[in-house]
């Protein structure tokens, strides 16, 4: 190679270049891997519902998590989920801020109507308090 | 009342017209709550790791996570969490778009070099089939 030769595969005008920028270009926003932030209140709960009144109870479920996010600045997110081979077997992964948001999060109307509304329909409830490992998501997920 | 009087407060001139004109405006946006979509594959991964090996675990899992998701289209989310009391003890969130895409995942490299980085690490896996009851997030989380 002769002295101030350039490198062919790292010459801007190489097609390879823009293979490249575009690749990164596509995949950059796309990848939104994150830990937990330090603060954050993370937490699985784990509840098994009387299955003749499953469907009230996530009425309920739902309408408190809409409540919840639309109306407190500290309540970030929750995922509701329900066993295929037993649906009354359901599990929530939630985050709050931190635990001053959580605090004061059991003491807001919604959720204390939630708690009347299914107490009768609730046959154990296990809070097992986690930390964010970590998070990826598509933009809009 | 006389006839034709206008009720007060439903009056476009009382500020509490503008007082719920602005809650109604605030909360619209926050709101997320969506049920799953008729496809996807939701599912809890339940995981055991050696505690001896469990920084080298999570980092062959978040490298995964971060490249399923910025590769590919059909894997939409991955939430990974740690209990506080034993970290050791892990619950993967996983939603793909469809079963389709699922399949299309264990084919992957990246997936297989997980599997092989973690095959001695890993002390047990059960893997759940869910559905999703609902979710509910605040914008960015």
């Amino acid at each position: 190679m002769k002295p101030h030769q350039t490198v062919p595969y790292f010459h801007i005008t190489n097609p390879l270049f823009f293979l490249l920028l575009a690749i990164v270009v596509t995949i950059l926003p796309a990848t939104t891997l994150q830990a937990q932030k330090t603060d954050q209140m993370v937490r699985l709960a784990k509840i098994k519902v009387d299955p003749a009144q499953l469907k009230a109870y996530n009425k309920a479920l739902l309408t408190q998590m809409k409540a919840a996010i639309a109306l407190e600045p500290g309540v970030l997110t929750y995922y509701a989920v329900a066993g295929k081979k037993d649906p009354s077997t359901i599990t929530i992964l939630e985050i709050y801020a931190d635990t001053a948001a959580y605090n004061k999060h059991i003491l807001t109307s919604h959720f204390k109507k939630y708690k009347d509304t299914v107490k009768d329909m609730v046959k154990s409830l296990e809070l097992v308090d986690v930390n964010m490992i970590g998070f990826a998501k598509k933009p809009d997920n």
